[in-house]
């Protein structure tokens, strides 16, 4: 079954009326390509971590994203400043916990942030998701043990962690089971994307392999969703729907990087291309959102 | 009436013969960028930020950039201390003062600066030099005020900021009264660009709305006037050609992009082949540099 | 005389199965293109350089990258951390000492590095061997001078120490002398690149002046090496295709930017195109690499 798109067929020209700021404190990795797609999409973006300005930026933002890719000293002070005033005056927060499970100190760094910030969104790919999942479960339970079940390696999903039709139901209820603990709405990002809410779920079937072979396409996809979420009311079916627009984005992309014999330069372009001209793909249809 | 162009055909040659060395102290989101467009005109960029290192660099360089685009704890220390340096050694000095007055911190990092170092060239959109304006004012006349007619939304252009044929006249008023304050070449852009020194007033009608949809289009600017600052003694001429050279870059650049149905990624690969072709753009005319 | 290649057609095919994990300790400037370079070549990478979690980031990678591009206070405890750990392990690290000689800091810098972490491969153009050589030997035969014949300008290569056919003999002796001095495989690039290690000499006659028109081309061919080393025991061997591999890569993408009529910017896509389609460039021929 799926999701009744003529509701949110004007969704990418909402981005572009409404020009949301976006207040991105994130990793210097990918800082100029999530800035871009918040560009192309319709936002504008500011990347702004020094403690004596973080409240200050957030406050004039329509969206708070936090991306902790390349922490560093002021990470979390700063992250915890910026996220409590966008809780306080109702501004979404997408959280990106970025290799989360890789090293202790991002787990901890990441537990510390969730018991004072509270984020709208979630945005991770399977081996991040589950991590987190344990990490605060472990919190609510009080539970002393260190052990985890699962350690990623690196901040790529691992194949171990890869999302397929056989064992999709178990990343379900994982997302799910966040969405619960957390109150956020969870995007799990994988070869299928599960979007996940209080119980609502939906699998989005769009995005190609070549995505995960340039870096930053998932903090990307967090500025897109970013941009999305400051849109919308309905912060669910946003996320399903901008996950899926990104997605055929990808794909697109793909196709023309293939007829010109291109490798991952052109695919960068083309994606960029496309996440700019995304205000046209909905009506084009293309996007395969599902039940599960 | 046109400026005489004729002095200055020779000046991109200029610029690669020259092969200045800009020390960029910028920030880490359109670092690359900028390093690229001093590469693609003919200079040589450093980027250098620590402590330890930053006087001996511009020691070595044919000009220093400023651009507190994502200032971090040692930045005014560091810019104060490097700016220092090229004033002593004569060496201009191109500073940026991105998104003043969206916050305090921002507002009093760079009133802090222009009290140590004389620019030689500051390049800001509108919100951003009548923000330093009055900032440099309220200084001067000892005001105790913190009141500012101005709040700037982020580090884009805003809407109210935009210079039309209707408002040009107070948006001159404002540069050119900033430069004689500063004693620095203004040059604020935006859809028309003023160039102002001392009452010496020109306006650049080149570029496209399409520069804006890229991060970084004011930052990589900065970087294209410091090689241009650094290879002219006529600081003022200069300025006025290399923002018109600029802006023709980003016209044909989307003539490009439109011809392929490309957006704002393939607008960024033909923007950097325009700046790098940029020595023979001069010669094929397309510049328009007008007086008020 | 060639270099027996049928040997190491394989390799470029081996860097994607072995899908090495590569541990980047790199500046800020470059960071996505070496992030992008190891993913298009088949590698991951992850960049993570806060003083918290390097040891354990290392201790899952396949390789450690040190580069100093843009240090910052606590980069020289990271690099040292990071790389006794790697070398505890066995775990390959790739050294680029970027505008060592330009200040005394970096030159310190590297010094203090290279007492605590052998590197198994060095990376640098002629001025950055010279000067590190020059560094090491100064403090092996405890000369307390600070004179040094050599200072290069920046962090590109000047012309100065252009490496051509009447001078390339002294600038092998350089690398030859250096890979003695520190046991590790040199490579010093320019027009020709010298390979290096225990008076094994390989000259790669590879690449194209276009390179060095984009900033980073050093940074990549790090991440490049990186991957090459991680995946193959014979690391002078595997250092020497690579960066044959690297330079043909560059040649190919600058024939598809003159056959558009392209600049830079063109040049930046294709070359990473050519770095991903690089497992079928092997086959194809085209390596120059030569005895001296």
């Amino acid at each position: 079954m799926k999701m009744n798109l003529e509701d949110y067929t004007a969704l990418p020209q909402t981005v572009r009326e409404k020009h949301p700021l976006i207040h991105c404190i994130t990793n210097y990795v990918t800082a100029k390509d999530v800035a871009n797609v918040v560009l192309a999409c319709g936002g504008s973006p500011i990347m702004a971590d020094h403690p004596a300005e973080v409240k200050e930026m957030t406050r004039l933002s329509d969206c708070l994203l936090l991306n902790i890719g390349t922490p560093r000293e002021s990470t979390l002070d700063v992250m915890i400043a910026a996220g409590m005033e966008a809780n306080r005056l109702g501004i979404p927060v997408i959280l990106d916990p970025v290799g989360i499970g890789s090293t202790p100190f991002r787990t901890e760094l990441i537990q510390e942030l969730v018991k004072k910030v509270v984020p709208t969104v979630v945005r991770g790919n399977a081996s991040e998701i589950k991590t987190l999942l344990s990490s605060v479960t472990r919190q609510l339970i009080n539970e002393s043990s260190n052990n985890t079940s699962h350690l990623p390696r690196g901040v790529d999903a691992s194949g171990e962690d890869q999302i397929t039709e056989d064992n999709v139901s178990s990343f379900i209820e994982a997302a799910n089971l966040l969405s619960h603990i957390t109150s956020a709405v969870v995007v799990m990002t994988g070869a299928t994307d599960i979007i996940a809410y209080h119980d609502q779920i939906r699998l989005v079937k769009n995005g190609c392999p070549e995505m995960s072979q340039i870096t930053g396409s998932g903090c990307m996809l967090d500025g897109f969703l970013a941009a999305y979420a400051a849109s919308s009311a309905k912060v669910f079916e946003a996320m399903t729907i901008a996950t899926a627009i990104y997605g055929l984005c990808g794909e697109n992309a793909d196709k023309k990087t293939k007829e010109c014999g291109g490798g991952s330069g052109s695919f960068h372009r083309y994606f960029m291309d496309e996440i700019n001209l995304s205000s046209h793909s909905l009506k084009k249809g293309g996007l395969r959102i599902e039940l599960p």
